[in-house]
């Protein structure tokens, strides 16, 4: 530690020491609980004398900054009690960082409202949660991932904590050139880039493709993160209302004909928010329709399919080469690996690791590494079948909740895969303005505006069934069916405050 | 695997199969070693017969298509002699990728000339390389490594495995609280970003920070992925020459003067390529002249310093809350884990956190817990202890060598921390030409153009000592001189390729 001292100065160095460090303490740059170093040591680094650090210290104990463990060292104990106020830390004409920004974060500011936290929001004890679109971690195999971790730090440690190549860990990729054509994708390993989830796949594909001012064609609903992603950009976003059976291929066909977006974003399968599918005519539609228009298919990749056989993906459709698939582990492993992958047509390809590398340089090989050999082992199927019929069950329990339990003039999807339906409200009903009354009744879920690209949306809501044990399902429909009730009784009182809700 | 069968065609289904994987193997979509799907599992899901798809393999195998194995199943072995050229992939028009970059994808892809692979290049056996500007992974603690990842992920494994709130793993930022203190930098635990090594850091920087248009000041040399960056989000770049004791104050302030800056890129400890450290004066110099100006520390942090004691970060200095410091564990641990952390005054930090999120949600939370259990346990410290003990011997043993073994004209700087020097040739002397001749003698190195805003600087060159085992080092410069005195006696002659070096 460093702390200035001036020999010069009336003031004993000892208690200059103790006033540095009750500075500290009070800014909280020396938190509660930490450990001040040993007296020797900052005697020695301060070059003063040993007992003028432990006089200093003596008296923080004796004020209540610090206590002292017999044996272990003296231990911040935080600002006593009408301290904090007397140690104001130095302040100066501050820089105006907001004239500063970018227009990139003059955007993303103004799309705080949808910008919400991806961890799980705080939930009061006994609200029952649909709101958080992850995967249950009560599920997960997480000693049997630590194995394999284990395992390729001893065998491959030194290279894998090393720089690595950019398009990631070769045996991950060449994994996922064969397990892609499980669904009929067909993609070399080379064509393959391994990326930080999604999410990340969203930004490498916007920075390489949009300019501020550009349009997006974006079904509707869709996930907001993607959404804020484009508008971050730049780019305007254009909406193309889905049905049951996807996106509108006449709707997209107008659209592409007037405007010209450079890009279309879509879920074709296990689509978030409503759990549907594209059928396969709308995807030949879609694909027909596209006018030297690339497609970002955001693929939950088929494995979380509660039907007969997972429908084709787009790319595995795309005879143009005009598909860039994104593809992820978040929903069907871990979704803090932060663990996702890009195949696009090879011009593209090799912008994107380009892009890549400029972002970041590479993605964890230790953590591919591990999930390759997770993967190799047939670790990764035999999971999938078990939170599928898991996800499955959770599924059919909620339908059978809403059947029962909701008033007639509800709707809802019926989903086909994924992790959450959406339900709509009946007229005159805002699921936005009806959550603080839904959390007080013990039941949560996610308003559905913020999956609509201009705001609508107010009467829907997303319900997630994947993260909420089956036992419970029912009874949260059952609180919900009760707001909803109660909420046609008076729907005109609308309350103050909205609560925050995760969205993933 | 989904194959698609015609049950109307002429041909049997067996050599519909058959011609599917065969194709599939041509176009390396089933890669050689690849094991194919057991007949019992394909023939259920194409709905066929079992000994249809028996029959399939039998022509593949004995084609020389695929190998069986008894008892383990039929293996891919790749196209037989001559086969290749009759199985092309389905083509069609392509989309012309190229005419839809962004303009930042299209400065990326003309700075590629710059952009080379982060991972270490191939180099010949035999040569000795001093290109490569990354901690010697001989020396990292990857057992200790492992077992602290082991204790987190038993301990924590289902929360560090979820989403995870993109700030970072609390214990973490409290730990870089505490060890920032040690430097003289404070900062709140809360004030700390999490993110994947200072590339990840420079981009959220320069994304929430930079137009098109905008300019960047920036020391000369530098890190050319710094470069790199500011240039893919439009920037310009403004050089600020640098002399033994940093950036020039009275060039930084006639730059300030004339050409309004947005951004002042440096790096003032440990600085890559020369080694150098900025002087405290020249430092408070720069910080001074700053004019509404934010300064971009890029802090290797003060402990691989091998002098007496580490200069203060600006971001110590800074009572004006205009400097955002970058640090980083890919120096003094694993640069494999892309595991870094920004510190930033409150109003702009608000904002990086905004942009990480859009960028990737957050940094592998495992993978953070991880180091902190490393760091807490104390043997981080332990560990840079002994590499900089180690480091600062190469560099003894590198000085020591240029001085016995360079002609009188050749010069270099003394370094005191980091991984490089940066040598400058006599007149005349291209070190990007002289590098093919230096490979064939048995010597890498990395040419110095790179480090120069304007490409200049190409008498120079950059000699990494971190990943050279000390043992080595002498003949390596004795083959530099030998390379060096040979082209003064013919500097005309110049090769007509060069040889790709990496760029960390």
């Amino acid at each position: 530690m460093q702390i200035p001292l001036d020999r010069d100065k009336p003031v004993p160095l000892a208690r200059q020491i103790q006033a540095h460090l009750e500075r500290l303490i009070a800014g909280r740059l020396l938190a509660p609980g930490v450990k001040l170093p040993a007296t020797r040591e900052l005697a020695h680094s301060l070059g003063v004398n040993r007992a003028t650090v432990a006089l200093a210290y003596e008296e923080l104990v004796a004020a209540g900054w610090a206590r002292a463990h017999v044996g272990q060292g003296t231990f911040v104990a935080g600002p006593p009690e009408g301290a904090g106020a007397t140690v104001a830390p130095a302040a100066a004409q501050p820089l105006n960082w907001s004239a500063l920004l970018s227009r990139s974060a003059r955007i993303v500011e103004s799309d705080g409202e949808r910008a919400r936290a991806a961890a799980p929001g705080a939930v009061r004890d006994g609200v029952i949660s649909f709101a958080g679109g992850m995967p249950d971690s009560g599920l997960f195999p997480t000693d049997a991932f630590r194995r394999a971790l284990n395992e390729v730090v001893r065998e491959e440690g030194e290279s894998l904590l090393q720089y690595y190549p950019v398009g990631g860990y070769p045996p991950l990729r060449r994994y996922l050139a064969t397990y892609l054509l499980r669904f009929g994708l067909e993609a070399r390993a080379e064509d393959i880039l391994i990326v930080n989830g999604s999410q990340q796949g969203f930004d490498l594909i916007a920075r390489t493709l949009l300019d501020p001012g550009d349009a997006v064609a974006i079904e509707q609903p869709t996930y907001p993160r993607a959404m804020q992603v484009f508008r971050s950009f730049g780019a305007s976003l254009l909406a193309v209302d889905r049905d049951d059976a996807g996106p509108r291929v006449d709707a997209f066909e107008r659209l592409l004909e007037r405007q010209a977006p450079k890009l279309f974003y879509c879920q074709p399968c296990a689509h978030n928010p409503t759990g549907l599918t594209i059928r396969r005519d709308v995807a030949m539609g879609l694909l027909a329709a596209r006018h030297q228009v690339p497609v970002m298919e955001d693929g939950f990749d088929g494995s979380l399919y509660y039907g007969e056989r997972p429908p084709a993906p787009l790319k595995a459709l795309d005879r143009h080469g005009v598909v860039v698939y994104i593809g992820t582990f978040s929903k069907v492993l871990f979704p803090g690996l932060r663990l996702g992958w890009l195949v696009a047509p090879a011009p593209l390809a090799e912008r994107l690791r380009a892009a890549k590398q400029l972002a970041d340089l590479h993605t964890s090989a230790l953590i591919q590494a591990a999930v390759h050999r997770f993967c190799e082992r047939r670790l990764l199927d035999r999971h999938v079948a078990r939170i599928a019929a898991e996800y499955r069950r959770r599924r059919d329990t909620l339908v059978a909740s809403l059947k029962r339990r909701m008033p007639e003039d509800v709707t809802w999807t019926e989903p086909e895969g994924g992790f959450s339906l959406l339900v709509t409200l009946p007229n005159g009903l805002d699921a936005g303005a009806l959550l603080v009354r839904a959390h007080e009744r013990g039941v949560a879920y996610t308003p559905g505006a913020a999956f609509w690209v201009d705001g609508s949306g107010e009467r829907t809501l997303r319900l997630s069934f994947s993260s909420v044990p089956g036992g419970k399902i029912d009874e949260g429909v059952r609180r919900l069916g009760e707001v909803v009730r109660a909420a046609r009784r008076r729907p005109s009182a609308r309350p103050i405050e909205r609560v925050a809700a995760p969205l993933v």
